[in-house]
């Protein structure tokens, strides 16, 4: 480590693909001079090319230009692919920063991979920032939702600049400091696994609207539209409803018929419900949304089956009321999906020592990313009125929300199941809230199963201590 | 490693707790002269002193002494934890062996690490041998299944042996070569995982006709006694027969009601969800079985959400042909979830390039494990009619099966969620099984959404190529 020259620029950002590129910009229109650098400089030379007017940028071919270009302590947002490269360009950048530089990286990175990060740069007297970033291309530019991770101290110098670009929501940033080391990327992880139980709920309120409602593509974005004016009101259904009413060009057909069924994914819901399991998180509403993605793309084995099984039970069913009750089913399984995101959450924060505040986590999801919505005012009040609330579906309005749609709900469902369309996200969600408020749960006769086969032993409910039964003998009972 | 004497030893096993010292019993009573060990002597002796009459063993007090004891090539089983401590006699043994020997490790390992070892082991010139043993001490001692995995040319020395103390059903012995590294463990693994959502399906089974139809533990016992003459035939719906039947002598009420309704998990069911992740498939059977066993863990927070939402749902339903229709769902929900597990085996097994034989895992599942049932012999007839089968779903004798189940499935799911009794892992696999067989999956309308918000790019039904709108413009299409 060699005492380098110090320069201007307030910050700096290294990969010039479009996030990127646009964040820079997005810091540039707030007046802060951003050093930019990319691998190949004709990314750099096009940004200040095409943008270069939006602010004060000073571009730089080489990293060592980039870090010269820095005022200190020194801040470098990292844009690039998560994985190989982002070590690659840790591990150039180490070498030229001094001790109380700050590295942020703002891919979508593993939250495993930034706590390594972290400690080892940390080693070096480096602050690596972990910032989970939502609200693709246009948030970047326009103002994302920003979870950064990270030590207070690199919070207390990095923390202005980002929440000054931040969406802002009533006058607040849609940006906080979340926590230590890989806390930001975690959260972000989470928001991307709601991200994809969100979709696939509205999935199916489309699918069952269309396949047993027999409502129209055109006649579905109407409904969201109305929707959207009340508590579902939210990014996500906004634009269901513009891509729903879209028609292709080319064949005069509703958009969403010519668009190939089967839906790809990136890994974050992916590593989302990896890591509930490894907590012992139920997150069945993320989990069905990302075997919902697995299955459609699996074409041939759907070919083969619906050649041999094809659908032979009613298609449409009475549409009386069924829009009503799809919106509620929509509205209530959402409400489990978030509960079961916010509590892994709280499960992460609490094996890593994170100290999250979930309240603030709804706050920063207001604005700028794919989820924000009106529905997240309410789950900040939960949160804020008792940061150790069990569980979202016990706070008196989503517990209200969810009694008073639970009639619409198992209706939805029942008819769902009747007419032979896959509601997994409406079931699952349905399951789960029947689940937690069951008096005894059928997991007693697992538990005597797992005894007689493998001697596993169990508790009993009027004393304590670990138990067996002899079984194989006279079925006497055992201390163990 | 230096030439070492050689013994007269078959085989040797090391780590004598119950499933270690019943295998080595096992093995002596089949006519092996087996060498045993145990870090902790007392176990050696105690196994000597109680059971030495029943073969030819040869206790050893130390590893080099049980080494010496053994013919070669030498075959040492290793019984003890999976993970480190594997790991601790892995290394104590290597420097004790010769090229060509054989070290099997017969634990739960998870299958990257039995790749790991394996690829260690082989660069020494040694074998090793993966094996998951299902079954349990009963299994271990009186004939367990057995999935062992390793080189072709540790078969032929290990394959005999492994064959004559593994179970027998008509005669063909619960064993075969796997395949190649971790295969073996892999299959382990899955066959667990499948464990887990059986159990889950009849725990689902029994809390609908106690809750829905009012029946008592007794009398749902008579019900899976019955059933166990059918089609379900099979080991864990005859205990559970057993374990409803069971009355707890402390209070005179039935065992399953003093038992605690929190299901515990050793983690195979959490591997097999996570690795269908990596592999892309929807394995959700497994999935609602190990988030179940989850919730019911949950206490704190069952407790609140039962008291701020009670139930209020008809807690009965008429049982008219309740009882016929839950053995149908049961049975229909059951060829889903193995449907899925024995996609996930195909997967992997394409994958880390194993070729492992279908029809060949059924095979050995039938005697000997915890999932052992009349219904592994179909599945055998289906994979060796068609090595290539798609989905178990397609073989005939499935697809009739389900076909003649689906009303009576549908029901069940339908009255379970009117009566608020929880059915995750019955209608999870109903919507598996209606989203394979769907025309158009409302995938396209995520695919929609992710263009929209990420410019994701979709793929259309009727060209060639990735595709973008324009939402934020004049929305025409590009290519991407």
């Amino acid at each position: 480590m060699v005492e380098q020259t110090e320069g201007t620029a307030r910050i700096a950002v290294t990969g010039l693909a479009t996030m990127g590129s646009n964040l820079a910009r997005n810091l540039a229109r707030h007046g802060y001079r951003v050093a930019v650098h990319n691998r190949t400089s004709a990314r750099t030379t096009a940004l200040i090319e095409q943008h270069g007017q939006e602010g004060d940028f000073v571009a730089a071919e080489t990293m060592p230009e980039l870090v010269a270009a820095l005022a200190k302590p020194r801040q470098i947002i990292i844009m690039v692919k998560a994985g190989q490269p982002t070590d690659a360009v840790i591990d150039e950048l180490v070498d030229l920063l001094e001790p109380g530089d700050m590295v942020i990286d703002g891919g979508n990175a593993q939250f495993a991979d930034t706590r390594r990060r972290e400690a080892a740069l940390r080693e070096r007297g480096l602050h690596f920032v972990g910032a989970g970033i939502s609200g693709g291309e246009e948030g970047a530019l326009n103002g994302p939702s920003i979870m950064p991770g990270g030590s207070k101290e690199s919070y207390a110098h990095l923390g202005p600049v980002l929440e000054s670009i931040a969406a802002k929501v009533d006058g607040q940033p849609c940006c906080v400091h979340v926590g230590p080391d890989g806390a930001g990327h975690f959260v972000k992880m989470v928001h991307n696994g709601i991200e994809y139980a969100d979709m696939q709920l509205i999935a199916e309120a489309y699918d069952l609207l269309r396949r047993a409602g027999g409502l129209k593509p055109a006649e579905i974005a109407e409904v969201f539209r109305g929707w959207n004016s009340g508590d579902l009101e939210s990014y996500l259904v906004e634009i269901t409803a513009e891509v729903l009413g879209h028609v292709d060009a080319a064949t005069g057909q509703p958009f969403v018929d010519v668009v190939a069924d089967q839906a790809e994914q990136k890994g974050t819901g992916r590593w989302t419900v990896q890591e509930a399991l490894e907590l012992g998180i139920p997150v069945t509403g993320i989990a069905e949304a990302v075997f919902a993605r697995a299955l459609s793309g699996h074409v041939d084995q759907r070919v083969a089956v619906r050649d041999r099984l094809p659908g032979d039970v009613p298609s449409t069913v009475a549409v009386d009321g069924l829009v009503d009750d799809v919106r509620h089913a929509l509205y209530a399984s959402k409400v489990v999906a978030y509960a079961q995101g916010f509590d892994q959450i709280r499960a992460a924060s609490q094996t890593y020592g994170w100290n999250i505040d979930l309240g603030a986590m709804a706050t920063i999801w207001r604005g700028g990313c794919i989820i924000r919505a009106r529905f997240l005012d309410r789950i900040r009040e939960a949160y804020d009125g008792n940061p150790e609330l069990p569980s979202l579906l016990v706070n008196d309005y989503f517990a209200d929300a969810v009694e008073q749609a639970q009639q619409a709900w198992r209706r939805v469902v029942s008819t769902a199941v009747q007419a032979g369309v896959p509601v997994p996200g409406f079931s699952s969600a349905l399951a789960y809230y029947d689940g937690l408020r069951s008096e005894r749960l059928p997991a007693a006769l697992v538990q005597g199963l797992r005894d007689f086969f493998g001697a596993h032993t169990y508790r009993r409910v009027d004393r304590e201590g670990s138990f067996h039964t002899l079984w194989g003998a006279d079925r006497s009972e055992i201390e163990a």
